[in-house]
């Protein structure tokens, strides 16, 4: 287990680290974490490393792209002072190309994408314990779908970005290609985001694997 | 134009063709024909055949499959004694085995499809003076993709029962794939299924066209 | 069709412009664009002419005179930098001096219609691809009836300027007037003014023949 | 002052008459009354008369025909016993003709108004004291209107069955129109038939007239 | 009739003014006048003397003392330069000193009363053609009983400053007086202060007789 | 203490009993007694003599008459098997003559209720440990007003009835008329009858000390 | 993993199960399976053994008591034909003792809760594949609590019938019991029953790890 | 009794106090004392000594800790001008240690929970007739339960100080630990915090018999 006693672990993203977390705190009682995978690795930690105290807050806000995560990078990170960082952004940066086609302003190209968030975790890098990136994923088993193409080079962003800083990475996407051999992606979300409780269950699976969680304990 | 003067025009099928019409009612003032196709191809006859007093009902109930319109047939289909019947059914027929895929009794399978969509459609012909029967479509380019291969096949079983029938086939997936060279699905339903306006114009548009529609009138 | 790919096509106007669009956006998923004659535009356009991109902005706000549009003119229009602009407005200058007649403060007469509208034009035009004025109407058939008549003069306003101004010019209630011939205001709108969708599908008709749309596409 | 001590009068009719009152009962505190002209005209008696202990009844439906009034006669007028009847029906008879005139089912077309009519008020008038026939009306000061000429024919019905049945007449066609000659409708009225408070006092305070209320008392 | 053509008619006070009315405004469409005697004083002037354009506002304010007139009298009496003004204060000046008998800071005995309601009426006074002076009043018909005459020691205040000031004073103590002669306080209101219409209609024709209401016309 | 261990105490009555209790129950958690001078009479009980286990049982239901009481008595009494049974009614029985002083089918005048509350405590008393008969009230300090009186009347019933069947006798009136020597009646309740917290703890403590409850224990 | 491929896994028992689940069904889209633990094993099962196609259906109602399951069990697990049933019950049972201590007729007693789980199971259980009895819990650390002991005793006839039946039997208070030796009662839920995510993930991998899991797949 | 006339008893602390109070004011009609211990406390004076006009100040709010009181002193205590204050502070304290172990920045350790509540009791005391001190509480009869005993520890600060300060001491806990002797905590409150009417009205009467309230007035 790569968590130490006493340690804060921030998530910060999009709708699916939000999840209607309480805002603006994140943290607390009466499904403060919200009802998605940081809950659940809340969960999974408290109940099973209950003696290390491990403090958890999710700073997900719904329809963020990494500019908007720029934006409030200062208050809901650096002034958070985490000892773990989990970032997953790109979603929407991808999914605003193909559903608002015509608004171009809402769009998050690759090169704004990749810059602003190497900016942002080589500045974060040092200050921190550990820090993990999370790909953004689409629920399309299709590699060619134009959108699945373009959230796979953003994947690829990511990638090249933990391996630079030395994060670690989670391939979020490959998890997702695995399950679904089997699932149809409607059987985990209608959209192809927002997955069901399935889809954050494998989340938190994947990321506490990740970090070294033993299930056997 | 191939509705004549003061017909009743009824239109049958899920939630396409619903959209919150007025329940049971399915016709009269405030958004009672809905906020789909169905309310579009109204306010065109309305607004460019007054003359002609065509009356539109709407009888669609969202989640419909083809076993739910066999079990009100009579009530909202024969009662009603209509003119022209337009029916529009089979995507959640097909969705259910994509999105619940372990709950078996709630799929139905391309047998019970046919078989129950021909018994409705041939009963019903000798009963009235047009008969339009309109594919279920999915918006996936796709078509390797599973769930549309499915949907390909019910909308085939449209086709066969429409000639077969000497009704006028509507192929809504065809209008649609046309539409998808120029735009990602996303843009018209992130659901893959339930389009904006946009969506519902090109299916009203495709409806009147197939009905005679004069668009220079 | 005289729009060209990618332009930006800015609807301004009153409660038959807003249709409780999104706001402030009065653009983007979910029903943004309104459920009126605007967003009727746009579905056309997405669906007929996909290949164009044509960006459509909806800044209707219900209630609004001529004299709040100026007040909002230079946030809404000319910051929006529009390449192509509609303006419909004068139903609530007109409808004030006769649903509240004592009111004399909140009624816009002829002259104060003219010289706003003019200058609001005049500046705008030689900023903009396209402008598109639209005349007031009211759903009242008899053109003795005051207000009637009343709307009528504004109207002649509109023309007036279209013309100085060399802007396309619509006769939304000459196409009112000939639906009327056929079917009673009653049908369209209880209070003669706000239409259901029949009118809406009428006001987007025969906007889009207006600016070359190709029916037979 | 034709109503004696301790009587019951009975209002039985459409929105007009209903105006949100208490269902079923129609009596009472806390607005039970409605807000309209009924409640009107309980609050002059009650504040003018108050010796004389008239009991209200308030027993319209928004959206009755004479077909409904029909319906629920014997529940509504016969078994409530009333000392004094007064019936205002025949505004939805016509409108419906006007504003969905494709649904011929829901219009209640002129013979059908006067037998039904007839049949309801020559029954009762035997069991009652007074009884009182107010004319629907319709807002617009145009007689040649077609709707207005047909609202002014079944009110020609009303006038015809007061003088059969020796019923007290009340025009309020007469009274609103003598209103509408310094008062656009739309001043009253957007819809031409729901009033604000001007109209509902008006009509309060001419069935007040014609029942010898004493307005110097 | 003693107002004329195209005056404005501004009532100030408490909750029996207020009722409801639209805010800030007080006037216009959709029930801003409230649902008490203002709003009937305003039908009464609308539908019997169209021809005057009387303009009606409603500036009450529910639990209002005079305490508070006088802190907004500047921006809602004199800012919108009425030309008839219509006072009624003091109930809830009396009225805390009997719920809420230890937060005497809440109470406003007669000195203050007296006070500041002559200085806003004299201030005010030159600067309007008509201004009219309510008493307040209380639904408890036993003169001995304290809060009743205190009630009355404050309306005498009220007419001493109305024949100071040459102002119409109206006793609506008085008039509610004579109704309680027949009818007990609780047919009119449960807490002796919020009458139903009943007592509303009362208020407004004793309003409207003192102005010269001709009640024949 | 007169009520023993294990023994179920039964309240029956108005709105002063209901007070927003829990139904049909009647008793549970969650505010299941009400807001009134039950649930303070259980929180009495349960808080000073918790070893007794005494378990309260609120039906009351507001706007009840004795009326009311007799249809229900069969299932909310009897069928209950109450070992104590406290009945307070008669406030609306005479409320309603002076409130609705038209509607005479819903008074309950003095002799119907004395005949139907005789009926019912002779019937029950034999099957009961204790019976307590509370008065109706009045928080009005004069004798000489008409209601005042006339719930006088009502109470000297209760009292006469009370000692036929030997049962215990509450003034409830006598309580409130000594409190009003010093609070005005509008500090207690504006419609005189239903009472605050100061009110319904004077009527919980006024019954405790008829029980025997010991304030000292 | 026990469970084989195709089979119906069905829940029943109290709120811990129910935890806001679709009503009637317990199975579907949309959170039907409730936000608790019988969610999350149907989301291990998904994501994990996608091609066993294992179907959950989740029957708990919220307050149930054993004697509660009695009366549902034809209808709730009989005619639902599972392949597998788990049932968790008795905690409000005993909770009830001791939060309601007065209204003895809502405890069910250990004879009684013995006696019915026995029947229940006994019946059941040639029917089923797999049958899995867990123990109702307390969050409470302290094991001569007095609710705590009853409870234990409760939880031991679970385990005497599970195997007296052969069941699986899941021992939930010692799964709570360990975490508690490090997490004060009140931070698994307010109430020691109703637990946040963490207790939920518990009960949900504890149940997991009995069926077999593999947590290394 | 040793609250005088005409004095104005201020109570400020945490849930317990507030109770649901009118905010900001804390006193008035409606409700405005919430619905626990302060509004009977004030309730049972009115109803008791209406002579003396005690005035009661509600100011608690739900979730304070001594810190908050000590932020909102000034505004909440001092500017209030008490004559006799009541303060119970340091549940939440306490309970957040335990509930949300991990987030230390919401505990209040005893060593500053004694420093701000001795600064703020010294520094008020002189300005107040009388000054009440009571402890904070935990409805858990274990003595060796964690957080029991935290408690305890603070209200051991709670006695200390108010032997310093001379101020009147209340040991809520002793209060409840008695009545626990024969209730189970789940009886008074599931979180073992907030209690039912049964737990205020206990608090009400320990407070009322140590400020010299007469039970047999």
């Amino acid at each position: 287990m790569k968590i130490n006693k006493d340690k804060k672990l921030l998530f910060i993203g999009d709708s699916i680290t939000d999840c209607d977390r309480a805002k603006p705190e994140g943290e607390g009682m009466f499904g403060a974490y919200g009802n998605g995978y940081v809950s659940f690795v809340n969960a999974f930690l408290t109940s099973t490393y209950p003696e290390l105290g491990i403090r958890v807050v999710n700073k997900g806000i719904s329809g963020n792209k990494v500019r908007d995560l720029k934006a409030r990078w200062q208050e809901d990170v650096v002034d958070q002072k985490p000892d773990w960082l989990v970032v997953m952004i790109g979603i929407n940066d991808v999914w605003r190309q193909y559903d608002i086609p015509f608004m171009k302003d809402h769009h998050v190209y690759i090169e704004e994408y990749e810059k602003t968030l190497r900016e942002l975790i080589e500045s974060t890098k040092p200050t921190v314990e550990g820090l993990v990136l999370m790909t953004p994923y689409y629920l399309e088993p299709n590699k060619e779908d134009p959108m699945r193409k373009t959230m796979d080079a953003y994947g690829a962003v990511v990638k090249k970005i933990a391996e630079e800083t030395n994060s670690i990475f989670i391939d979020t996407q490959a998890a997702f290609d695995k399950l679904m051999e089997n699932i149809y992606p409607a059987a985990l979300a209608w959209d192809r985001v927002h997955p069901n409780d399935s889809g954050h269950i494998l989340l938190a699976r994947t990321f506490l694997t990740n970090i070294g969680f033993d299930w056997t304990k």
